[in-house]
């Protein structure tokens, strides 16, 4: 393994359980009956304690939009074809896809990765190059990349979250491109949660009973032919990932290396989040689920951090249009740690005096 | 009835089917596979359909809090004291509560209604004086309120979103504060639902086992005493209500009859919000739901309006706290429609080229 990989994976620590505990007993001084906002007041006390402040304050926000290839594509096993991932790569750069449009509702960067994509790019301020390949091979033919190329995408990941850390980001959400990106991680998800490719596979961008059928054929071969070692993360991305996977698995080690929390969007970010977990279970403590995507395999993550998603939208769209949704809850629930009044403050009677 | 009740009831409309279809097409169109944004595309498609407009636009959004005592407390049914309900008033009127807090996150205006406190005000530029009585009565021992009590809180309703339809919002949500008023929402549901009160009956803002037994025999000796009519909407208000029910009530009555879409809260707005949609089903059009409060008693209302809560945090405040945060959805979902890029525009491959 690459030292800057073990490096940040042996730096990361849990977050002290005595700063979940300061946070608890200001948010039941607040002017509400205790427990009383739920979920919003989980988020405020896991964001100010990872953060280690009184006073929580989210001012600089980003999402990073790692885009990839994939050569299972090949396969036939996606409603669109292959060129639609640089095409709307040049879209997010043009600001007219979804992630645009709820990035600047929520006030925050929309970052593009070429970590893989199979076209060259003119240079753009939004667009980061750091390709690897033109794309992964064909998992159904061969690995879908070498290991080496496996820890880049990592390291490009850890990377961007040092730098991310440097300019002074409040909070990450992960997003992601890459037409065929719901195969890979099915096919991570099936090796991760122990369970039958049909059990975890759905119809990414909208494919019909025919093509979902080739979908879940191509990755039981893919396993069968690769064998991925389920206690071997790099492996697992090595044989059937994508670099946007990789680059995601990546960001949050570093992310949670920072004391950076990070939001993860649907299914793709989830299979990252799920290998950076396993690389380091305190991972989970830096981590904020967003939505439930209509794919079924993200359940193996939900259950590996033990944690509910915020909503189900029945959204299926990736790019991290969930998680940046979500940067509008964690928000909120911040603001409402920061900004409400205490009981004292505010002169209102608490139940106590019932 | 009144007339201004009656007139306002006759005069809502059905959002026209055709309207709807001509948003999916809109939306069918934009940069992302068909449907993939899920619930998002269901409210750009009802607001914009409501709206009437092909550029559907969110600037003004005002949360209306109703304020009401309830004699019912004097049965010892809440967590806390009585004088909490004009406390926290005070509270939202130095904004220092959290529908301040998440009303500033949203940008949306916050205005209190003294609709029945039991306590005289000082005026307040965010206070609106509408005080019918210093509380209802105790339902355990007489009718909350006689009937032309009843019908002038949906009246106040009523003129409330007249006036902030002159001011040209677009967009409000129902809260509410009245100490004791889980009993009411209980009570109502009991009727509309047809469930026996234990089923609809909850912790309110946190009672312990003996309350919660005491407040599910003060609400079945009251119906058992009243019998309200579950045919007729204003006898159940009137005979187990409270005027913060009845003025949520004539806002969705008014806000409809103006074509404003009102996203509605927890327990308390979906007793309100039901009662409505019972004087006129078309009421349905023009309501969005927000989240999926702790209290039992609001599964009859997502009943009745055929539609899920947007998101479930465990949230049992009340104030309008959900509806304002799901405000952060809506304008989502409208930006998405408004902004978003088309296949065309963008020169992106469809699936049918796939």
């Amino acid at each position: 393994m690459l030292d800057i990989i073990r490096d940040t994976i042996e730096s990361i620590q849990p977050v002290p359980p005595l700063r979940l505990q300061n946070a608890q007993a200001h948010l039941d001084s607040l002017t509400k009956p205790p427990g009383s906002l739920g979920l919003l007041e989980e988020m405020a006390k896991k964001y100010s304690a990872i953060r280690d402040t009184d006073h929580p304050c989210i001012n600089k926000k980003s999402v990073i939009v790692f885009a990839a290839d994939h050569g299972v594509t090949e396969e036939g096993i996606s409603a669109y074809p292959a060129e639609v991932t640089p095409q709307m790569v040049q879209n997010f750069l043009n600001g007219g896809a979804a992630i645009n449009v709820l990035a600047r509702q929520q006030n925050a960067d929309v970052l593009v990765v070429d970590i893989g994509v199979n076209h060259r790019f003119t240079p753009h301020p939004d667009l980061l190059d750091r390709k690897i390949a033109f794309g992964t091979r064909n998992m159904a033919k061969e690995s879908a990349m070498t290991r080496a190329e496996a820890e880049e995408s990592i390291t490009i990941g850890i990377q961007m979250a040092a730098q991310l850390a440097e300019s002074g980001v409040d909070l990450l959400a992960t997003g992601e491109m890459g037409i065929g990106n719901t195969t890979a991680s099915s096919a991570i998800f099936s090796v991760l949660g122990g369970l039958s490719v049909a059990e975890v596979t759905g119809r990414g961008t909208g494919i019909d009973d025919k093509t979902l059928t080739r979908k879940i054929s191509v990755i039981q071969h893919a396993l069968e032919k690769h064998s991925p070692d389920p206690d071997d993360p790099i492996d697992i991305l090595t044989k059937v990932g994508g670099f946007e996977i990789g680059g995601i698995m990546g960001l949050l080690l570093g992310a949670a290396a920072k004391n950076i929390p990070v939001v993860i969007d649907g299914l793709i970010s989830s299979a990252g989040a799920s290998l950076a977990i396993k690389l380091n279970p305190s991972v989970k403590d830096y981590i904020f689920p967003s939505h439930r995507s209509v794919e079924p395999g993200q359940e193996v993550f939900f259950n590996l951090i033990e944690a509910p998603p915020l909503f189900d939208l029945k959204m299926r769209l990736g790019e991290g249009t969930g998680a940046v949704l979500a940067f509008g809850l964690i928000d909120a629930a911040v603001k409402i740690y920061s900004e409400m009044a205490t009981f004292q403050s505010a002169g209102i009677s608490d139940r106590a005096q019932a």
